[in-house]
């Protein structure tokens, strides 16, 4: 019988390296430390959401790309692939829990070119978690804890995986440094955030970005906005990604039409902020894969990754 | 500003409900426990698929159905959605690890009248496991610790929360008695499942279903099948999936083939079969919804997910 699709040798290496079992087994370390921190701070884990009705904007430009949005249609209604799970966490502090994380895959459909920046996957897992009522700064305790804690685990537990891979790793001095959007930008241009990155020796805070509409403008200073970037050092960029949110309607409508979006997309989200039922919280999300590609130096984030979501490239698996 | 969907006052009154705050709770203290033992166990956890070329093939049978597999075309490859990750967790064997799992989002395009059944949804999350090397027993005696120490916890850590619910849990007796599907549908005839499930007070194993191809054929007794279901007590039907798995390119043919089916849609997974790459195991994967379903006692399933996903019900958010 002849098959269709055949594996090279190079790809099937990949599976069988003891690089990609050490890589796993420090990944592996990671989830159960992100799980025991955000349980000792008193978080209900809830389940990730794959289709619905809405999802975050964010993801390429629909005007500057040819491609989709991951959708189905099921049983005549359209249903949307999870780029995050920003709204449906807005949407579970409605009820009694005040504090909530999820292990979240996200579907990103990036274009091809994203491919070759070691960090992107068109699908990735994210940690993300929301405390209601909570401002910027308990994001900062709370993530810099979680870090922390993971990188002791990881020293401690996965030293051989550590040394297999020829990677030796510093536990950061709390608090992390906060810099602005605009002062990394008069630094270092445009392009700050790489630059800022690879001359860093530790994770560091970046404040003030014009982000989605979901990430609350400053009520005080308006063009400024109450949300933050974590970074890590040494190139590897983007850690986390989140905010103080927005929740009335009004702002929120806002917000949605100002960013040239339709609020066509947010039916039921907006029709729950109209009744008064989104609350004031602040959070965050950062990706599995990106955080064990720090811990274990990966150049590309599909080193980490076992079976590839590499936009551009081929899936075999 | 009109709204297109708006959402009615019963559909919120689920998100702040007491009782759905307690079951959000019995859930993360179902995920804790379930984390702890497969990580005592020795177990790597791998992250979801959701996108890749092959699934499992359960679910309706195409040509008695409308409703196509979920599937989407991402620059010129079509991927489908995961239906379970049977595939995917032989293929993460192939490496240095011998026990891993995940806790994986299935979407399962179900018809709408299993809507009505109380344990079917379109989207819920699996706890899938894979032991190289294993065999049912294995299986057996992991699944029960598992089952055991979940209600246990429950039990001490979510008291408040099950005397709210009005439900009072039973921690069973290990080992849990095992059956024949045989024996049982001679018992109870074809809706031995639900009868038998009803009776029970105890959750038991049900052995040799014919299933999917990967489900292994036993070779002393060609027609028997070296596979389990385990079944809850009190009607809530079935809780896990699972066996050893045939792993030998020309007997996955055979059942492939034998089952109709097309080894057009394996292309990979065979090659890596056909290489030799694939390797003996036994595993297993339960609905998390289930569950918890079983340990609050909700009538239906969807009392117990929090963004519902029924076949045939209109996703709201």
């Amino acid at each position: 019988m002849k098959l269709l699709c055949t594996i090279d040798f190079m790809e099937i290496k990949r599976y069988t390296d003891e690089r990609m079992a050490s890589t796993l087994k420090i990944q592996s370390c990671v989830l159960e430390t992100v799980h025991r921190v955000f349980r000792e701070e008193g978080f209900t884990q809830i389940m990730p959401v794959i289709l619905s009705t809405t999802t975050d904007p964010l993801g390429p430009d629909p005007s500057a790309s040819t491609i989709k949005k991951g959708e189905i249609e099921y049983l005549g209604q359209k249903l949307v692939l999870t780029q995050s799970m920003i709204l449906h966490k807005q949407m579970a502090l409605m009820g009694k829990l005040s504090k909530i994380f999820a292990v979240s895959p996200c579907i990103r459909l990036e274009t091809p070119d994203r491919g070759a920046t070691g960090r992107h996957l068109f699908e990735f897992s994210q940690v993300d978690f929301e405390l209601g009522g909570a401002v910027m700064a308990d994001v900062f305790g709370l993530m810099e804890e979680v870090l922390c804690e993971v990188l002791k685990d990881v020293k401690t537990k996965c030293h051989r995986d550590l040394t297999l891979l020829g990677r030796s790793l510093l536990v950061p001095t709390i608090p992390f440094k906060r810099f602005t959007t605009h002062e990394l930008k008069e630094k270092y241009g445009d392009d700050w955030e790489a630059s800022a990155s690879k001359l860093a020796k530790e994770p560091f805070w970046v404040l003030c970005h014009e982000r989605e509409f979901y990430d609350r403008e400053d009520p005080k200073r308006p063009g400024h906005f109450l949300d933050y970037d974590l970074i890590y050092p040494e190139g590897f960029g983007e850690a986390l990604s989140g905010g103080e949110r927005e929740w009335e309607f009004d702002r929120l409508v806002k917000r949605i039409t100002g960013g040239g979006k339709s609020t066509e997309e947010y039916g039921t989200y907006l029709d729950l902020a109209k009744k008064g039922k989104l609350r004031p919280s602040a959070g965050g999300g950062f990706g599995v894969e990106r955080l064990v590609r720090f811990l274990t130096g990966a150049k590309h984030i599909k080193q980490v990754q076992l079976f590839p979501r590499v936009p551009g490239e081929e899936v075999h698996i």
